[in-house]
């Protein structure tokens, strides 16, 4: 365990509105703290829910050292359980995707049902309780059809997150989707450092000339910084959404979420290489395709684009100090048409390419924050988002280190005994 | 080095019957504790001396860190020495296998004897006394064949276990063998993962199709899940047995060792795909093929059975706390012909197959106990040898703590001065 | 951080004239503790200046986590900066060797002038105070046209090391060379074992036919092991430096640095295969090809070998307590023409095996050295110099310990806000 003076020195030496002391993105005990603070604690991303379509449906997903189960069960609810047999510990579903009437743990054959309860155990004595060998349940919401899981016993709440962004969210339907394409990534840096790395298009000019193409850079409808030509479509699209009832202006999340609609750039409406829209069904009861983007994300592991035609989520788990995965899905109307209504290569190719940048970014960022010459360094205006991060971070170590954590965590009560 | 509270408190959470809590299986300094109390200090099985057939002939293995050579010297015995140079330091035997009439330094061509005794060091000043800089000796133990080396400055007593043992495996003369195959793998697991795979056939039924083509699944000859058939079947071999004169009931090793003689299945009589022999040409003086196996194995790294064509051990040795290499070798009558008397493929297919199971089992064991929802779970009846493996272990550890081991290990004493 | 009464207690065990107690060859720590004790505070060998030819060439390296940048700035001047952003700490520079009119970060532009300044930053506000965030500068000293670098804010005093060496090396003109060929390898071994496997050539006979086709082993001009040949070679050689005036009995460097003139086998002249000169183009205003070589190497990083004809620059950089980086630079006179002066092949080979055997060696002692039975051992009489490198080592640890230290390194600074 990390010596928590340790911590409370690094916190200290931060100072607002500069990146972090380096340890919180090289060293490996910081990285455990995260994981222990911040992920086994939060709620997390986990999936669409539309990923899992059919009952028995599941995938995996790891926390640290954790794997979890996320399925839907026999009455078509969405579940999630932690993938360690109860019997000798062994995991249980072995695929990153998959398909099980029940879940049989491979070693000894123990059989539980979707809810996680212990079906059959073979040869085991009188007097074996089987309700004291229940899968270990994870907790799960669902918002808009996006599923969230956190590990910790007592969750956080997430009511306020739901309520706010679902007006944003709801009419692109992200429940009635499927996945057309996704893709793993392992990116050669801190998480923070690729959260830092999304938070932020003070970079894009430099690095990103597909996505230019068509993202505005501007993250406000009132940016100073945007041209004359920005204010007036931002003016004449606002004016558009309001007719739909489409809410626009971002939502007030704190330090923890943001949601907004912003504008492409004027002629195109949808990630493509050249603006236009990227799967001919358009999501939900939409008609209109130029309806811009909702960017949405949530500390601390994803971040979202929902548009007319299509949606992506993004979804980060840390390896190590040094090491992040980074998975991304676009999804489009679950009866869109490949060959038909779309294109893969024509979804994808902007931010494949977005995100390769972006890795090779982040990568030199780690690289460059081991030195010992490394200083945090003042963020910049339009790095304001950074600022909103780091503070969250800094005040989640905190309360963990003081106890005052709201919510505590399924590995203390595990290594308590 | 460990914080010995933080290893007493692990041990008080252990549960008699239970899998171990979870630093025994992931923390690498619980695998440090492991090298330097357990394989620093215990009996560890290195290979059958039929291996090393004539004087010169050397082979190397490592525990932990540290290198040993086992090697046949000028007067037929095997003696085993540390493979490190008392100049600097240097390996002197690079490979795993070797002959060479002395032992010469790559570096700066230092040179001993096959007994130790530094016989030349060129250009050292006068006054320089080679008899300070013999090779360290490492302890050898022969058991029908079989050589064991310790570590440790006063080893461990191995009486009770080779008398033990010698009754049951002598009539397979592994002495007067010969190695027809042998492989490597390394498994993703902690050896006491390995260990505690080996010990139990609980996991068989629905693993490994192969090995139960002929291996009985019971463990002892009274097993009351036995079926009536195995009863029968057991009564008569045992009778047989009786006839020879070959012992056949469990002997009593405590948790340290186990010895046993257990059929095949009604019409087999070894480990192949059909149950025939795999060598026509049967062991030491053997006239009948259908003698069932005898199984044993000695904590902490290895098992064997002993048939009456052919013997096979199996040696563990820890990498990491979650890596551990197996090398299996298939023994046949040292006269035996390869492709009249046996084939390969033959020979190995059983166990090849099976190990290759067993090495995904125990990885997908490993990377389970990792999760912070681990809890230690209850051992099946059928598991009866791990409650025995883990008492063990426990034991050793506390004596270790404790400062009552029997034996100093030569770590210590290096490390003190 | 480590625990001094660590350090303290291996620095006590230690024995003049013995090889070093285990963790200062294996423990990751112990790594640590000699980049910042001794890597991040003494001179480093980097490059020959001649690298770096116009004003923009740079070339990077990398000190533990830190990247430097070596440049000829627009004055003509070599400088040194760490590699890092003031703004978010990105690296810079991501290329081993490149050429930039200015250096602009690639993560969000921010531009360098070539000495440092921040010449720009886009958006930053209205009292942005761009002379608080030049890049930091690393102390450069040019001894003969080859460059050194020192992290520490203080640096030691180079003076005695530049005046002593120059007159030996001065003839030669390394300022007026051209990079032949380079070589990078990485060596299994801590930086300590590399160097002292450099440091003799007791090893020599058993290891190094290509080298010892040219080389002659003794170290010393009245080497009491010398042949009766060698003496008579020594005596006409040295006969023939003084009419020369070039400088060739050892110098006093201390434990610090040594330079000497020692001449090839007779008939050979250059490290190549049968002897003779390596490049027809003689170095500097040189006309005999028969100067023997001068030594010279340096604590902690380098050696060198100026001939009549070429240089080679050895510089070494540990990457952990096993793994150390080793570039070796072939140099020639600058108007050399490659094809009709010299050949690449005939130039490294000798050297290019012999760097082979010795990472082969170096390897080996890094394996052995890590067993629970190394004990350091004597070092023989020609191995005197491995002493003077223990002893400086030692030294080096202590003042550190002590805090008697006289330059404080930068990564205190930082480290401390």
């Amino acid at each position: 365990m990390i010596d928590p003076t340790r911590v409370r020195a690094a916190l200290e030496q931060r100072q607002e509105n500069f990146s972090l002391p380096q340890p919180f993105y090289t060293d490996e005990a910081f990285h455990q703290l995260d994981i222990d603070a911040v992920f086994n604690d939060e709620w997390l991303f986990a999936c669409n829910s539309c990923e899992l379509r059919e009952p028995g449906d599941y995938l995996t997903l790891e926390i640290g050292a954790t794997s979890v189960i996320v399925l839907r069960d026999a009455d078509g609810e969405i579940r999630a359980f932690f993938n360690t047999c109860r019997h000798r510990g062994s995991r249980i579903c072995l695929e990153e995707k998959g398909h099980a009437h029940r879940l049989t743990c491979p070693y000894h054959q123990w059989v539980y049902d979707l809810d996680g309860a212990l079906l059959h155990a073979r040869q085991m004595p009188a007097g074996f309780e089987r309700n004291d060998y229940r899968l270990r349940a994870v907790h799960v919401a669902i918002v808009c059809g996006m599923a969230y899981i956190c590990l910790a016993e007592t969750p956080p709440d997430i009511t306020l997150f739901r309520d706010t962004v679902t007006p944003y969210i709801a009419p692109h339907q992200p429940w009635r989707t499927k996945i057309a394409a996704s893709a793993m990534m392992i990116e050669d840096a801190n998480w923070k450092l690729v959260i830092e790395n999304n938070r932020e298009c003070y970079h894009c000019t430099g690095n990103h000339p597909e996505l230019l193409a068509t993202l505005v850079e501007s993250a406000l409808p009132d940016d100073p910084a945007g041209s004359r030509d920005f204010h007036l479509l931002m003016a004449s699209q606002a004016a558009k959404w309001d007719r739909y009832a489409l809410p626009h202006l971002p939502a007030d999340g704190g330090d923890e979420f943001r949601c907004i609609r912003l504008p492409f750039h004027r002629g195109a409406v949808s990630f493509t290489p050249d603006g236009s829209p990227a799967c001919g069904k358009l999501l939900g009861e939409l008609t209109d395709p130029d309806l811009g983007s909702v960017r949405m994300f949530r500390v601390p592991n994803s971040w979202h684009h929902f548009l007319a035609d299509h949606i992506i989520h993004f979804r980060i788990l840390p390896l190590s100090a040094s090491r992040t995965v980074l998975r991304t899905t676009w999804l489009v109307h679950e009866d869109a048409i490949e060959g038909v209504d779309y294109d893969v290569d024509t979804l994808t190719s902007v931010w494949n390419a977005t995100n390769m940048q972006d890795a090779r970014l982040a990568a030199n960022n780690q690289l460059g924050v081991g030195s010992i010459a490394y200083t945090p360094g003042p963020y910049a205006p339009p790095e304001f988002m950074l600022r909103n991060f780091s503070n969250w971070y800094a005040n989640k170590l905190t309360s963990y280190l003081d106890g005052t954590h709201p919510h505590r965590s399924i590995a203390l009560k595990v290594s308590n005994g």
